[in-house]
C-alpha cells in the first residue's frame, strides 16, 4: 500500500467521532466557515476546534484564512487512503476465493481424469 | 444510511490500530487460530486478546472454539458499515457537482439565449 500506517492510524481515529463525521459530511457539499460548521452542535468552541484541527492533522480537510474567516475545505484524496485499504482487504479476499477455485478445479480434474 | 453511528464509531476506532488491521488482513485470507494469529507480534497474549475481542465487538470478526482452539473468522460484510459511509461521501460530492453543473449550464443558457 502506498499509505503509511501511522497515516491510516490517525485518519481511521478521525473518522471515529460523530462530530468529526458529521463536519465532512457538510463539507462534502462544498466549503464552510469554522463557525457555521459549529453551529449545529451544541459544543463549546475550544471543543469544536479540537475536532477541526484534529482533520486538519489527518489532511481529510484544509483550512483557509481570510481576514477574520476561516473556512474549511473538504480534501477528497486523502480519503484515498481509507478506500486504498478496503481495496486491499477485497483482494486479499478474492485473491482466497481464486485459490479455493483453484482447489476445487485440481481436485475435480483428480477425480475425474481424462 | 442503514449503520448505527455508534457502529461506526467502534468500526474505525477498531481500525484505527495496524495490529487490528493486521488481524484483519491475514483473516482476509482465510480463517486462523488465536495462537497463529498472535505468532508474529511480540506481544504478552492477554493484550493481544484485547485487540480480538475489540475486533469481535465490533462484529469485524467472529470466534468459533473447538476444543481447546479458538479460531477467528472474519465478517466481509461487517465492512459494509465503512464502504456505506464511503459511497455517501461520494454522493454527497457528486450532487454537489451535478448543481454546479445545472448552475453552470443556467448560466451559459442565460447568456447565449437561443
Amino acid at each position: 500500500m502506498a499509505y503509511r500506517s501511522e497515516q491510516l492510524d490517525d485518519i481511521f481515529l478521525a473518522l471515529a467521532d460523530p462530530t468529526r463525521r458529521s463536519v465532512l459530511g457538510r463539507l462534502g457539499r462544498g466549503p464552510a466557515s469554522i463557525s457555521d460548521l459549529a453551529e449545529p452542535f451544541d459544543m463549546a468552541l475550544p471543543s469544536f476546534m479540537k475536532h477541526i484541527r484534529m482533520l486538519e492533522g489527518t489532511g481529510l480537510i484544509r483550512t483557509e484564512k481570510q481576514g477574520r474567516v476561516r473556512t474549511c475545505i473538504i480534501e477528497k484524496q486523502a480519503f484515498a487512503a481509507v478506500e486504498g485499504w478496503l481495496a486491499a482487504q477485497h483482494a486479499l479476499w478474492e485473491g482466497r476465493t481464486d485459490r479455493l477455485e483453484r482447489f476445487v478445479t485440481a481436485m475435480l480434474d483428480k477425480e475425474n481424469p481424462e
